[in-house]
């Protein structure tokens, strides 16, 4: 019978310390004596990463990201280097590479770059004998040798990459956290861990602020059809499947809620309802390098109408000072802006084909007298802005009305 | 006129922090304005790589060779990263390389490879555009791109190799010390710093003790003529040129006193004057891995003679255990150990066209009531082994006769 091929991907919490290594070294040996191939990614140690930034911000507050990749990179070398000598330590044999040793081959990019291709003989040749494969996360090259990273989930990426290159059986990643949950358990503590959840409503939740994977790792991982499993490095209990579909005897219309603090919301009102003027807006603000999240404009009264829209708290002043000029340069003076508000949503591919789901939504949200603020709905979620101080009052109302904590 | 190619070397003392890394960026910049051209090699920060040894023993106190390289190479690559940005920071183009990424491809003798060859096109390249071009010194990678470290001195190395395959007009390494001195400066004040000295005068005094500079880089240097530099990264004072000959008005004899304290001296008594034995007691040790440095033996009485050698304090104990036991399956029952000696020598290459040099020194060690316990000679130096508490009048003596202080 042809042996398993597992790809593990370890965070950086997994291997903070000298214990936590040992540990990740156990487990992957334990996999290793249950006959499976083995090709493990690892993060930088704990802080490792944030050191280095600090200490290059000392250096020069505006560094080359070229040169700052070469800095950041090496934090993955420790990692890998340590874990093969922790595994070896276990009477096992293990051979570690950096990105660029196993071809891991990007855009020019500089710390964000895009994977372009793998090339896998040399994992392939090592898996042949015999070795535990150890790769660095988070890292590749360009064409020309120069040192890059994939930026921020960058292991994450690393590890379904390489999963789809060698056809791995399966793409482990391991965490702080034991899986998937139906919503924060630190909001709802009933919230359950989710055993499995399809690809589009893993990266409706990483847009909505689930920040346990990032969008582009499940992305590539939708695209390639490779099955993720986010589980804990510290139990061994299962964690989530993250599938193409989902098939359950019981139909699960919502999968899941999700709350999201870290937004502001702008409106703009009495916009001139004409065309052409929410292009005008949209455009300057993205001219701007602005990330606007959830856009919202009604049907209009006496030929005006209100456009609001969220922005990450974080760049939510540049953005309120962008968005006068505009309205100025519209002849509105007009312009609000309210931090304090939250984002919450339900997801979940089972609302496609049931009706009402939005009106039981509402419905909730009216029961416990919170007023909503902004609608905005996808084909597997709906979300809904509201006064912050309803926040976890909405989650857990909501988490109860569509029987998430059976 | 062609630009002059300078290569500098900073050592991980001249790194140690963000302020120092500033000041070797400084010179670096100031070298850069006067119109050379820079290739700069730079070890790890300060204690870096002691610190990555103590890591990785905690997790395997038999580290595998190539995994040690693959986390103490990443020292290298965060000095490298970090002087590039700070020579930005002062409005400058420079650009970092790892060993690997310029083409230093060694054998597979992982912690102390070799240079095989140096691809230099990159570097050149970099250079065309106008660059400073920063590397990692201390590594490199085999044919198959493991990566290699070059093993203790190994930066100094890849400065010189570099300085050969790029035909630099100057190989400068930069240290903590001013640069060569007649005689070790804490045990004499009147030590001055040699202007220059030969490759074959500092072979000789590296491999009398003194810890300048490491033998296999002048080795290298030698044998390709690279003149080198030997300086202060404190201070812009020139200090000792190391190269081909000499040419001086008034002919110096003898260019320094050295002292070495890290010696024991083994000594078989009553050896049987045939042939053979020598060489059954010394190929014993050297299949034992131990180094022998000294060599003593006298003619014989009755048949019989003594043999005496020197091996490192370090290595003694297991030296005399070995050598007791070969003594013993030659019939002889005596062998001395004496830890308390020290070794003191002169080195220059003017001696060897000068008579009464051997005489002068034993003259002035006799004068001063000091007991020469064995003696050696090479083509360019003397070196007598004497008690240890002797060793500070013996070298302030030796200084003083042959002139060194003037």
């Amino acid at each position: 019978m042809e042996k398993r091929l597992i790809v593990q991907k370890f965070g950086g919490s997994s291997v903070a310390n000298v214990e936590r290594i040992q540990k990740v070294a156990d487990r992957v040996v334990n996999y290793r004596k249950r006959g499976n191939n083995l090709v493990v990614v690892v993060s930088a140690l704990g802080d490792t990463t944030d050191e280095l930034i600090e200490l290059a911000d000392k250096i020069n507050t505006e560094p080359s990201e070229r040169e700052m990749d070469m800095l950041l990179s090496t934090g993955e070398q420790i990692s890998v280097a340590l874990l093969a000598m922790a595994i070896h330590k276990l009477g096992f044999e293990a051979i570690s590479f950096t990105g660029p040793q196993v071809g891991i081959i990007t855009d020019s990019r500089h710390t964000r770059a895009r994977i372009v291709k793998i090339n896998g003989e040399k994992i392939k040749e090592a898996l042949k004998k015999g070795k535990i494969v150890i790769v660095a996360g988070f890292q590749g090259m360009t064409p020309e040798q120069d040192i890059t990273t994939l930026g921020r989930g960058g292991s994450d990426l690393t590890a379904v990459a390489l999963a789809k290159e060698l056809k791995a059986d399966e793409c482990e990643i391991y965490t702080d956290v034991e899986g998937i949950y139906t919503t924060d358990p630190r909001i709802e503590p009933k919230a359950k861990k989710i055993e499995s959840i399809t690809y589009d409503e893993m990266l409706e939740m990483a847009s909505l602020g689930a920040q346990v994977m990032q969008a582009r790792s499940i992305e590539v991982a939708k695209k390639f059809n490779v099955p993720i499993h986010v589980r804990s490095s510290f139990s061994l209990k299962p964690g989530t499947m993250i599938i193409k579909e989902v098939n359950k005897m019981e139909e699960v219309v919502v999968s899941a809620v999700t709350l999201n603090r870290n937004e502001a919301k702008i409106t703009i009102c009495n916009v001139p309802d004409k065309p052409g003027v929410a292009a005008k807006i949209f455009k300057t603000l993205a001219d701007e390098g602005l990330n606007v999240d959830m856009i919202v404009q009604n049907v209009s009264h006496l030929r005006q109408t209100d456009i609001s829209f969220t922005v990450s708290k974080a760049e939510a002043a540049r953005a309120i000072k962008i968005t006068r000029k505009i309205a100025l340069s519209l002849g509105i003076e007009e312009v609000l802006e309210d931090e304090d508000i939250a984002r919450v949503s339900i997801v979940g591919v089972g609302m496609k084909s049931h009706s009402g789901v939005a009106a039981g939504m509402f419905d909730t949200l009216a029961k416990n007298k919170i007023n909503i603020e902004m609608i905005s709905t996808s084909d597997i979620s709906i979300s809904c802005i509201i006064k912050n101080k309803f926040a976890e009052t909405a989650v857990k109302s909501l988490h109860e009305k569509f029987g998430l904590g059976k």
